[in-house]
Order: structure tokens, then sequence, then C-alpha cells
């Protein structure tokens, strides 16, 4: 018998027939011998209606008190699918994260976990019971109760696989696994059977987010399989792996890219150490996120410093460095909220050098034109006039061929 | 330094305006140097939105999944309360009934309370804290959450109370304490200050529902001082008190009445030993609750059988008893479901054998027929035609003349 955590989302648990759903997926693993330990978030919408409750009350509500209240979310969720599951004859205990016990550090409202007690889950587990876990919650020390912060049921489930020493986490979603890019722009683009973590990682962060991040670099951390599914769809999904022996071998896995960039370019500003703090202190302060950051190589005494930021921030940033740059004795401040960031990825092209011209060269025979590059080990991004998206995307997709399974 | 419990219900943590309404009355306490506990139920409508939730998903939930269901009432309760109090710098911690810990047994969805821990509570009040505990729940030997069923908010203010040895279990609710009779009926009626616990059990029973009769037996187990008074309005409300020296000198306290009965007569019936038991048998399979019972001293060998059941399930019972009465070799079944039942309640009458027959010669004289009596020592009941109830109860209020207070 092998042991599986299952984790359904607020979607899953939205409505009783889809936790009718949520309850084939567990009884299916069930039927087939396996142990099921089960994670659910709260009713898609339960979160948002807590906040208003608490919004209503006050202005400004402590996270300590927060807590309390957002963690009735999933509680409500464990009673549900329990009492489905029990109709059905399936025996169930259900769980909060302080029953369990889930113990965190005390950040109130993005607590991490320290420690899960698995004694009386495992006790369940072997008397043949499911169990049901709330996620995204816990209890610290003195006893409050605490949560991870939103999306925090992914890293409840990969903490409680990795305890349990599960052989696979399974997250169920709205999607039946990860793509080599997305469906809804590449017709032909293909469903991965594996993908890496760090591939995982670099897709979430790009865009393709059907993970928490958190949660996948915690099954790195602790070397759990991790597998995406869908709720509603049967399918073995993708396997998110920390075995790089066993990879697809193709080159590069995905084509991520994320339409909501701007960029930011201080022209002229002279070149001296220091200088990136200067202009990146203040956009930190106001707590704008920064990135891609661009700083060539300069032949003068002068450089040009380029960043991006999300779009939603853009006329912000502008307006913060705008009055600076004089001080800075830069020459100019210019900037574009119309472009988008397309990024191949691909643990594969490690040891390929090429890998970088094939795409440029890809982009440069359709007349893209790349306004920024920036690589990493397992990565290589791109910065593109917004209306190349759709074209530089397909263009990618077909020059590494990632409608074909590698063999 | 005296210690307060103060309970809070439903309709007081209804809305934003409120739970204000609670914080003005626990600062109040606070301001004049009181340490407070507050004991909270869940919002008016949120154990039925909750329960809908339940139904929506199976047709026969188990009472162990409602309780982890249902709990998340009170536990958004605290939240709110919580942050409330901290808004106007209130220190303050909210426990769930697990957090407290209150221990019961394991009857899921009416537990009774077994212990409460009160190390932290009482470390927090000592701190200066107001502590603020969900009401109705509790948490089992084996770390399972229980409730105490509905109205059970009550219980947990009084048993806390005891455990804490507190000054006084305040029980805040819509109306200002306790009345000779309801003041809608008799606008004479006047709010007592003080009223036994035998006394105000039997008001409770009678329709006077300001309190839940399991939490007051419970006050006078444990001889916990308990007050009723409003959260909207200010005023002392009414202390019902266990000790019998101090009371009021009245020998009658109060009218309670009760619109909703029937009664049923088996006529003629032979009168052998355990015919009430084949009478009454059915009945009480079929969960009808019988209140009063008259079997009057026979001169022959038959006998007349009377009972008074809830108006609901007069036909219910009329149509169980029908096929029965040939079996028992009786002549007839008649009963009535357009009667009332004045009660006239006090401890002062333990002592006075002319109670019963003032009570019965100023219903006469107003032409009210009297159709069943039944007495205990602190109370006599009357069973009267529908039409008589205001008169009879106005009647008796006035003869006891209880719109005056006794000096």
């Amino acid at each position: 018998m092998s042991l599986l955590v299952q984790k359904f989302g607020g979607t899953s648990m939205g409505s009783p027939e889809s936790i009718k759903q949520v309850v084939k997926r567990v009884t299916q693993a069930r039927d087939a011998g396996h142990g099921v330990a089960v994670v659910v978030s709260a009713m898609s919408g339960e979160t948002n209606r807590l906040l208003e409750l608490a919004h209503n009350m006050v202005t400004a509500p402590v996270a300590e008190d927060l807590d309390v209240l957002l963690s009735t979310g999933e509680q409500v969720s464990i009673a549900l699918l329990a009492m489905a599951l029990r109709e059905l004859g399936v025996p169930v205990r259900s769980y909060t994260g302080a029953q369990v016990t889930i113990r965190t550090d005390n950040t109130h409202g993005k607590a991490r976990i320290l420690d899960i007690e698995t004694d009386n889950i495992e006790a369940d587990l072997t008397a043949g019971r499911v169990v049901v876990v709330a996620g995204f919650q816990g209890v610290e020390e003195s006893g409050r109760i605490t949560t991870l912060g939103r999306g925090g049921s992914d890293t409840t489930a990969v903490a409680l696989a990795a305890a349990l020493k599960a052989d696979e986490c399974q997250i169920f979603t709205d999607v039946d696994g990860v793509y080599t890019t997305d469906p809804r722009m590449v017709s032909s683009a293909r469903r991965l059977e594996r993908i890496t973590f760090e591939e995982m990682l670099e897709m979430a962060s790009l865009g393709a987010r059907v993970l928490q991040i958190r949660s996948v670099e915690f099954a790195g951390k602790y070397q759990v399989p991790l597998r995406v599914l869908s709720t509603f769809e049967d399918g073995p999904g993708t396997l998110i792996s920390f075995e790089d022996s066993a990879m697809e071998q193709a080159l590069i896995s995905g084509i991520a890219f994320n339409r909501d960039e701007a960029k930011i370019t201080v022209v002229g500003v002279p070149d001296q150490p220091g200088i990136a703090h200067r202009i990146l202190g203040p956009i930190a302060a106001a707590n704008v996120e920064v990135d891609m950051i661009i700083q060539n190589v300069s032949e003068s005494d002068l450089t040009d410093f380029t960043f991006t930021v999300h779009r939603n921030d853009y006329a912000a940033t502008m307006a913060l460095l705008r009055p600076q740059v004089r001080e800075m004795g830069a020459r100019d401040l210019v900037g574009d909220d119309r472009i988008v960031k397309i990024s191949a990825i691909g643990v594969g092209m490690r040891s390929h050098a090429g890998i970088a011209s094939t795409m440029f060269e890809a982009l440069a025979r359709e007349g893209i034109n790349i306004r920024m590059i920036s690589t990493s080990e397992i990565k290589i991004s791109v910065v593109v006039d917004e209306k190349y998206l759709e074209l530089g995307v397909r263009t990618l997709h077909d020059t590494f061929q990632l409608d074909i399974a590698p063999e």
C-alpha cells in the first residue's frame, strides 16, 4: 500500500457538486489500495466573505485576530468533505491545523511550518481511515491559531506529505497538468508527463501559476514527489520530480510568458558604485517588486540602467524616479508599459550553449525585435513589444518542437 | 477587583453595530475595575446558514461532523469581538472551546461539560487582558470538537464562571431582566430585582424563555450568581440567586403562561396497574413530549386519564391513540387543542396553603372555567380555554399585586 496526500483548492470545494467530484478522486485512490490524507482549502469566496466581516467591524484588523477568523474557512471545508465521505461509508476523521498538530512560528498571517505531529494521523491511516486536514493553518507555541497566508494549503499538503513520508503529493486544480505553454495561446501545447522542480519554479514565477512557489520550494527541499492533476477530468497530470536522471531529454521543457510587464530605463547615469542602490532603494521602500534588472558594461563613464516592474506599478515608479534623475546626474528617464516577457525554460539548456542563439535567431526571422535579454542556468528571458507576444510564444514553441513528446 | 463572566448571544453578535454595543458593556465593566471573561454565541443566522451547507451536501450529516462545522460560528464571533476590543486598545485574547480547554463527554451535538482548564485564562486575567471565549463548544477526550447543543453558550458561561469562581455570571439578552409576567400582555408587569433559581427554572420551562434551562440548573448546582441584563439598555437586570434568605418576600414572583398546549383524555379506561404506561409508552416512542399528566382517584373500576402535549403534536398523538382505545377497553378518546396553561410561581407559596384557593377564586370571579390543575412545591398551573389567556394572566397578576414591588 502506498500513501498519497491529495490537496484540493477552493474551486474544488466550492459547491456540493464539486465536493462530490473531490469525493470521487479520494475514493478512486482508496479503492486502488492507497492510504489517503486529504488537505483542503476554504470554499472559493469564503476567505473574502470573512475578510469583509472583519473590515466591516474595524478598519485595521490585527493579524492574530484575522487568523482566528480566516481559519474557520478550512474548518467548514473539512466538515463538509468528511460528511460527504462518511455518507458513502468511508471511515474518515477530520483535523484542523491545531488538532493535527501543525506547529508554526508566530508570524500571524504568513506563518512558517516548523513541525507536524503525525502519530494520530498515522494511527487513522493504519486503521483504514481517510484523514481530512484543514490546509493553510497551524498553531504557534502558545496555542494561538496561525495561517500560512493565501494559497498556503499547497504548503500544508507538501509539508504533510514530507512528514508522513508519503509516496506522492497530488495537487488537484482546474487544469489537468503543466503544459509546454498556455494551451489557450498555442493549440499544439502539450501536457508534460514530468517536469523538474527547478523548471517548475521558473514556470510558476513566470505566470504559469498552477502551484504556490513556496510549496514547490518546500517539496524540493524535502524531496516530495509532487503531481498536478485535475479535480474534474481523469488523467495522470504532471509529475514534478527531483530526479534529474529520469527526466525527459528535451533541451527546453516549456515557454512561459508574462503579459503585465513594464520597463524603465535611467539613461546616461554616471557609472559609479552604489548607483543601483540609489535607483532601486526608494522603489523597494515603496513596496514595488522589481523583476529583471539589466546594466550593460559601459565603455564611457556613463551607463544605462534598466529594470522591469509590474505594469500596475509603472506610473507610480516613474513618478518616484523622475524627480531624482537630475540629482543622480542622469541624462534621461524613459519607460515603456507595452512590453511582455517570454521565457524558454529547461534543465537541458545547462549543457547546451546553442539554445540562446537558436532562440534569438528564431525571433529575428519573424522580425521580432528583442528589447532586453536576461538568462539564468535553466532559463532565457526576452522582453519584446506587446504586439509580438503570441507570435513570439508560437515561434519558440515550434522552434523547440515542444508539441512532440521526447522519446 | 471582582471577576465577571459576561455572555452575549447571537442577536448581540449579529451586526457590527450590536458588537459595538457588546464592546461598550465589556469596557464599562473593565473601567469599573472588574476582570472580564466574555462568552459569545455565533452571529444570529450563522448556525442556520451552516446547517444549510451541511444539508445541501448530505441528507443525514453525522453529529461528529456537524460539530466541526457548527463550531466555526462562535469562532467567527470571538475573532470579531477581539478585533473590536483591540481596536480600542483593550488587551484581549480569544479562545475556542478546545483552546481553553473545555473538556466534554463525547455526545456530539449535545455534549456535557466535564471540566474546564483555567490556568491560561487566569494568567490572562491577572495580566489585565479581557478573555473572549467561544460558547457552545468543547473538546472530548480524543481531541474531537463537540458542541453543547443549541443555546449551549449560556451553559458555557455558567460553567466558566463556576470554574473561575467568578463573582457573577451576566447573561446579556435583548430583554432587560425577568418580569413578573410578559410585559407585552400586562403593561403593569414589573422587572424583578431578584428571583430564585427554582422560580427561574419554572419560569423558563413555562415559556418565559430568557435563559437555557440547563444553564440555570448548572448555576444552581455550582451556586453561581446569575444576572440577566440587556445588551442594548442600561440597567441592573434581574439577579437569579441561590440565597433564600435575602429573597423578596412575595408569595408569588411571577405569572408564566404557555400558548401552545393541547390536551388529550382517554375516557373510561379500566383502572388497572400499567395503564399509564400503555397510554404514554407509544407516545414517548414517537418522541412526543408530554407536559402535564393527570389521573384522578377513581371511585369505580374505570378512570379518565388526561395529559397535555405541544399543539403541533396534537393531531399525530390523537392518530396514534385512536386505534388503541378499543384494545385498552376505554370508552372514548377526546381532545382539545384550543387550550393554554397559566402558572403562578413563587418560593413563598411553600408555606402558604391559601395561594391555590385565592387563585381559583380569582379565576372563578371572572367566569374562567378551569379544565385541569397541577401543582408542585413552588408552582400552581391551570389549563383554561385559549380565549381566557389574557384575562387569566391579568387577573392573577392583579390578584397577587405583582405590579407592586415588595418591601
